[in-house]
């Protein structure tokens, strides 16, 4: 029987990168959990129900992947959802000192594995934050975002 | 005669990373004095006195270290307590960039030498803000912080 | 024809470590723009005219700088002055991989080109944060910001 | 059907590092090749043949792990393996950037992903050559390598 | 009167990656020198001459620059060729610091300014050794390297 | 009573960053023993005679520095020199890593524990091998080593 890896994120919004993330996860795996976090600590700039919205939009021709949402710790939603490992991307040393210390707690309190993939070189530089810095002051980010994303960025932040 | 080192921080809460850190300076110096920042820039999750109030509990067995707290500026408060260095410790890149830049601008404004401790494997992924985290979710981080800490943060937390 | 390059930044305050990055340039580029960043996400200690006002002064034996300020993307203010290149100081590594993220992104979005110049060793560890952090506490900056932002720093924040 | 995983090194010697990534690749995927490099560019202490025999000595406990060899490029050994991906462990960010980079070129070259596990806590500082560095110099390196590999090791640098 | 850079290395061989960074200069700039070191401190694959060859080839449609090899300290060759700076790509963390060190000696010792561009992400993960590497067990470096270098690889390490 | 500090090293030759390193540990505290590597695994450019005689010099001010040399492990030799602490300088992050892991070694196999002095910004960039390196080709070392050290690199390397 398979693996099913869960990749969580805020996702405010999902970006091409996290994207790549998701979807080599499902060429690797059975399945894939998608875990959109409630409340982040930032208030963002979508709700749970439009950034999950966008998730399953842009992630519709993957049969493997299903979009979720945790409030909680991690660890015990992957425990509900029956995931067997964490997928998390990796772009820049700065992330992954913090992610090497979440993989490490999680571990610790929940007993469960985060595997760490190399984000594609062509995403390295892109992050939800620099894409809503760019939306908002009008740039384009066409090819950086699914089509559906950046719609909702001219909606919500004004004209491409 | 010997030395007194001065082991600043928010503590908050105290972990048993910070112990382990003022501990083995304690082991090295004549005298240590932890220094609690009174008002982080942050809002703190415990008071200062609930701050110092943990830290003289978990150090208790310490003979030669006391609790202080500070408001100003560290190297005017090293002065005041007869310190003759800063003992910090480190866990991770990051973390180090920026505390090698404090160092170097308490050495120029108060002609005090910061001196750097490797934080202990098995702490290296533990900081005050992801035991909050946890806690506030209801993990539990027993073996994470001293029994004294743990109790205080399902009291103002909720159930561990 | 000789090239234009724009230094962008906050400059809450201007800092001898960001004069020393914007004097070299304008000792190998024709012309130098200062571009200071309206609307900081921090709300900073100092308005835009009052850091203009003091990048002016500090910078007023620099007869190819102009000083000048921009609230949208920063692709389109260097277009608008004709700015050919954009040139930033580098400290940290933890600066060098934000720094990276956003001189891809402005050549994706508008096709300019970053130009990283490291900062000299002994403005290795000052920050416009970390001067306003000892002012605050009365700890004295002097040699390590102009004199006239030294005065301005003692107005706003008390005594030297 | 499940996942093979390979875990390439150097193994010169295995040590409780290591081991502890290829245990935790064991429980999570169906199986687990040790990929050992026949001829890494600095001289090796042990053999190939050596290097193999420890690894087999140390993982015998573990049903779902072989250990093999590979000269030539190692995407072409993991085909021929029929391995689905390549597990690494990740100690330091120095590590960090050079194993991207290989994943990256293995990406584009093989079009098969690597995972990385953050190494335990307990064994960030461990390395082979730092072990080899103790033992050469008749430090003891009990509970850093497996009893087979602290013996081999006696035999032959010296004594313990 | 327009500028002159300077782009060193060791070229062995050049990589669509430098390729990149001189091409970046090259449109910045009025002219650009590329100086190849003579007598690495490894061993190179290709002599000086055929170094400077396929670089000559590869660079045979940008009209502004120029190969050159240099022995000595490099401030003393960019002062014999009147070059204004030193322009240099920089891919991952680690480059940075020991470039940064290179860049500060040259500012002290020879008043010479380095300049650094950020790799494009696409060659983030490319360098002459991993090429090398690749080449030397076979692997197709297609899109890597310009062909006349994919030739020079088959020729000196066998069959693609 | 008073503690002993130990300085390890290879010094080959010793820097201004090495000596600021030790005359402040010397202001620290009681006595420090400079530890000279015997026989580094790069060949060095001067004997242990002359790397220790020229550390004699050039600390010849110190009343409380002494120079040894050690061939085995280093704990060893700071419990034979009645070391209470290893002192080291840090330059750059990659140096940090490495360093720490000694550090967690030398913790581990000899219960000694090593303090960390972040490197003065003005030496932040120099190291023994880059000031080789410039010596080598003619350049000149003044202000970055004592002038007993510019003298031996003129006579071992030729004309300043």
């Amino acid at each position: 029987m398979g693996l099913t890896a869960l990749c969580p994120g805020t996702f405010d919004p999902v970006t091409n990168g996290h994207l790549d993330v998701v979807r080599r996860a499902a060429g690797m795996f059975d399945g894939v959990v998608v875990a959109v976090l409630e409340n982040p600590s930032k208030a963002p700039l979508f709700t749970l129900q439009e950034r999950s919205a966008l998730l399953e939009e842009a992630l519709r021709d993957q049969p493997n992947v299903r979009i979720g949402a945790f409030g909680g710790l991690l660890v015990d939603y992957a425990r509900s959802q029956g995931a067997d490992l964490i997928v998390k991307g990796l772009r820049a040393v700065s992330d992954y000192e913090y992610e090497i210390q979440m993989a490490q707690m999680n571990q610790r309190i929940g007993g469960i594995e985060t595997l760490f993939l190399a984000t594609s070189p062509k995403w390295s530089f892109l992050s939800s934050s620099l894409v809503k810095e760019v939306a908002r002051h009008g740039g384009d980010v066409e090819g950086l975002v699914p089509d559906v994303v950046r719609k909702a960025l001219v909606d919500r932040l004004g004209a491409a």
